[in-house]
């Protein structure tokens, strides 16, 4: 299927499908109806019908979906069935901060080779991981296929490290640097941006 | 002024305002026109003009804005002009992974008192944190005085956690379980979501 064709609403609920239906697996359910998948998921049943119906048939009338094999489905759709390598860029605060997060790795990715420009970082290795020169991105990236990178890095000359990456096939990236960065054609980019989180939630505290 | 009459957008604005300010303050640049910090935002300037307005006159027809008095007013109106205590719910792979975050500190947010359900794990010292019994928050919380919280806990029982937060004051709460929460009245939460984040990259870098 042309996995480019999917809205990206219906690709935001994937996850939140995975997770409920893991939920109804744990506690045992076999199979769940349209109606019921909608209210745990808080959408209509229509729509349930039609993110699901994108990926194949997986319904029948008399018992609804099977719980363990649309749940297996998507988690193959997301690719989270199998361990991706993740490269990061940026070993700052937060980026040493991630490499001690496990939970990245209970959801199937795995954060392999890390980037920066600090020479007293290059060559050494933190949490497992070595430390390589953001000026060796194109002889090293290539030996970890990975496809997908997270941003922990500065600012400045991001555009042209996007770039790069992009080049080296990387296909999408969770950027954490509180900067919008443009995505060159083919490319993803989530933003995550805490500090603007927390001090929007600040300025309403005081509200 | 009446914080809560601000539109969401003007405020979530105020973050990039403040760090577009910090760079032309290390720049050494003194003022700067509507038009100029507009196109820094990528907004247009009467939306400079509209969203400033608000919390005063701080322009000046000849020589525009002071960027220091903005800069310094914008981190008043946000509150990081002081360092604020959060509370944290749950400490297990994630909430242990954002105690040793400084990227917070920087920022003027400090996790305070962290609250769990684990025996094994209350009454021990992580990161320089004491954990307490979630069975103590009402004992516990008042004397932090925190109006902020961060929840890294699981998703059983998060409402009634809500709900008790908000009855002890806390007004905004930065939320990474991957579960919605309703706020009470009066309550502000915002989700990160880092699993769903990385699988809707999953599933687009394969497209």
């Amino acid at each position: 299927m042309d996995f480019s064709k999917v809205p990206l609403q219906t690709v935001e609920r994937l996850s939140r499908y995975r997770r409920v239906l893991a939920d109804l697996q744990e506690d045992g359910v076999e199979s769940v109806f349209s109606h019921r998948l909608a209210e745990l998921m808080g959408v209509t049943p229509a729509q349930v019908r039609r993110d699901l119906s994108i990926f194949g048939s997986f319904g029948n009338v008399a018992r609804g979906y099977d719980v363990v094999e649309l749940h297996g489905t998507i988690g193959r759709l997301l690719g989270t069935d199998k361990l991706q390598t993740l490269a990061m860029i940026g070993l700052g605060n937060l980026g040493r901060t991630l490499l001690t997060y496990r939970g990245f790795q209970e959801r199937g990715f795995h954060i392999g080779p890390v980037f920066d420009r600090d020479s007293e970082k290059i060559g050494k290795v933190y949490a497992g991981r070595r430390c390589y020169s953001i000026d060796d991105l194109e002889t090293v990236l290539p030996d970890f296929k990975c496809k997908m990178a997270i941003l922990a890095c500065g600012s400045s000359g991001l555009d042209a490290i996007v770039a790069r990456l992009a080049d080296l096939g990387i296909r999408s990236i969770l950027n954490f640097v509180p900067c919008r960065v443009i995505p060159p054609p083919g490319v993803f980019i989530e933003n995550v941006d805490l500090s603007a989180k927390l001090e929007k939630l600040s300025f309403l505290s005081k509200a």
